[in-house]
């Protein structure tokens, strides 16, 4: 009960100073730069970052057409990586430890996280301001001047500094190039089909965008036998790669009028999909979505994070007729509960994830990978860092 | 499976001459007239009307400031009456059978009435275009000229005919006087507090709009074991009256000001409602309902259906933290599977529904009851029809 000595042992962490891909304005490249990142403090871990994946919305932050503009920035939020040192009163991890981060974590002791049914936490949510949550400040800077976090995680750098209920430990044996998908999309996408829709035998799924979420969302359906697996994206090349996740039609909306999507939809599916998913970030497409599913118990899930305009809007009709909107976080898997077996279904070869990882870059490439994604030509990048 | 003979036979039912009230434009007071109603055509039954509540939704067609205007047409919904006669290849019903009336219909056999999880009859939905279902044609008429049904039921007169479909038969027993409430918005409201929204045990629910839907959900969630019910309407009225229904707290946002009736909401219940119900037919109102339920697995249920502005719309973050959006007709209920034990609920005193009578008026006084409604004066005005 007494605070812990650890800040006090001869042992206890130092500045590092180390290598980050640091974002300085909105849509600009990243800069490899040195960067200061102090000692974890109280209920926080450093990481030795291993590998990140970069993730849509890592993307939609550094544009920022909506979100806040906030820089300098490290970006990154789809990481594993191993624990460098532990701040003060944290129990759960050691040295050594394999981990992976989460950009929205669990305090296990708020409403929310004690409900029982949520995966919301209020202490540890989702970070919009750039800084960590604890003090609202930042742990890197370069030259006594503050380098903001992003979703409290900034994997894109050598080493990094998280909040103990940000990370989860995972087993040493997964390897941790891989399962850092895990940490954001293709756990989102499994969750979304899993926990949140449920999605039953033998049901008709429409997925709108079929980047690495989506793709997820198909292989969660595929898993619980969906019969038929409908894939919406306006990139042709998707048609043939989302196969292999299980999407057994495709529609490419600009060979569709866009207004006659939803109706084109309603037609081959003999009045409307029982479940559809929004993982493009586009509120005009969750109207679609919801005009796509049928009447009478149609849900429509929202993964996306809108990129221009906040506001979903549906005429009432769509409700009356018995149709459910419903949102998630992450799939609505509470990190440090659910990731472990997530990766242990990965270790039993239950759940595909290397088949999402579309290129492997080293650290100093990591534009790249911010080119790549911008362009739609990738999944996943996965980014190694120097070991 | 040769056509019955029954049109032929010499007790086939002749046109009927009754009286109706008549609507004639929107707005304008009803007028008594003699219409002439045909027999039933084959699948329809003929009914003596008992006795017609007057519903919100009646008063929202007939000033039609959003709905399509119908005239002339004869609204009333919500009714009970006893099978005067029935159609070619009725095997359900006979004459004098007690029947409730249904605006929605269950046909049995269409992919909704047959998904064991739909009350959206594909056949016998919800019917706005002031015609029958079957042949798109009116069984009314003055002096040849057709006069509009409404939700193909238009219980404003002695007599009607609808699809057998549209009835459910009731027990002799039951009060037709009372009963009537339970073919629309009593029974709504107790469906959208249980099969809708599931409402449990200790569970914080908030109401917008304390009319006859709004303190059935109230009804509802008691009967549910709610702990905390609480009302949201303009009318100062409702404060004192709602409490009989089960409504704990009220709040008047005349007094705060709208735009910080969420956030009183969240201020008082620690971040939120469980359930939230939208029962005004306000669409903007649905977005502080959604804002009104908590994160994680706040649920939001609209039952109104809107008067003035049909699209609802929403901040996506709303969504992302996890609360869902749900739609109703009816409650969920499937009125011919579910309608006669909700009668048998109501006469072992399980659940109330004379309480909400607030005025009983003879058929001639009928635009009283549409002045009650209008002023906000009623919960129920039942409407007796002549015997
Ligand atoms: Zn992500
Ligand atoms: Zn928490
Ligand atoms: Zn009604
Ligand atoms: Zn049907």
């Amino acid at each position: 009960m007494s605070p812990s000595s650890s800040a006090e042992d001869s042992s206890s962490p130092a500045v590092i100073t180390c290598k980050a891909a640091v974002a300085w304005g909105a849509g600009e490249p990243l800069v490899m730069e040195e960067v200061e990142l102090s000692p974890p403090h109280p209920h926080e871990i450093r990481i030795k970052v291993f590998s990140s994946s970069l993730c849509r919305s890592d993307i939609s932050a550094w544009e920022s057409q909506l979100l806040q503009a906030i820089f300098p920035r490290i970006f990154g939020h789809e990481a594993s990586g191993i624990v460098e040192s532990i701040g003060e009163g944290v129990t759960e991890f050691r040295e050594g430890d394999h981990v992976l981060t989460v950009f929205t974590g669990e305090c296990r002791t708020c409403r929310q996280c004690t409900s029982g049914k949520s995966n919301v936490c209020q202490v540890l949510g989702l970070e919009r301001r750039g800084v960590m949550h604890s003090d609202q400040k930042t742990r890197f800077s370069i030259k006594g001047k503050p380098v903001f976090h992003y979703c409290a995680v900034s994997s894109f750098s050598e080493y990094t500094v998280v909040h103990s209920g940000c990370a989860v430990k995972v087993s040493p044996n997964a390897p941790l190039e891989k399962i850092c998908l895990l940490s954001c999309g293709v756990a989102a996408g499994l969750g979304a089909a899993w926990n949140v829709a449920a999605v039953s035998e033998g049901s008709t799924v429409v997925i709108f965008g079929l980047g690495t979420v989506g793709l997820s969302v198909a292989q969660g359906a595929r898993l619980k036998g969906a019969s038929r697996i409908i894939g919406v994206d306006t990139n042709p090349d998707k048609c043939e790669k989302a196969k292999a996740f299980g999407v057994t039609e495709f529609i490419n909306p600009n060979v569709i009028l866009l207004n006659f999507l939803s109706q084109v939809i309603k037609r081959i599916t003999d009045g409307g999909a029982d479940y559809s998913f929004e993982c493009i970030g586009d509120t005009g497409m969750i109207t679609t979505a919801l005009q796509s599913c049928c009447d009478g118990w149609g849900l429509t899930v929202t993964l996306g994070v809108p990129k221009v305009k906040p506001e979903m809007s549906a005429h009432y009709g769509l409700l009356l007729t018995g149709r459910t909107l419903k949102g998630t976080i992450f799939g609505g898997w509470k990190p440090k509960s659910d990731l472990p077996s997530l990766v242990d279904m990965y270790m039993n070869k239950e759940i595909e994830v290397d088949k999402f990882i579309t290129h492997d870059l080293p650290f100093e490439d990591i534009n790249t990978a911010f080119s790549l994604m911008r362009e739609g030509k990738c999944l996943r990048c996965v980014i190694h860092m120097p070991r």
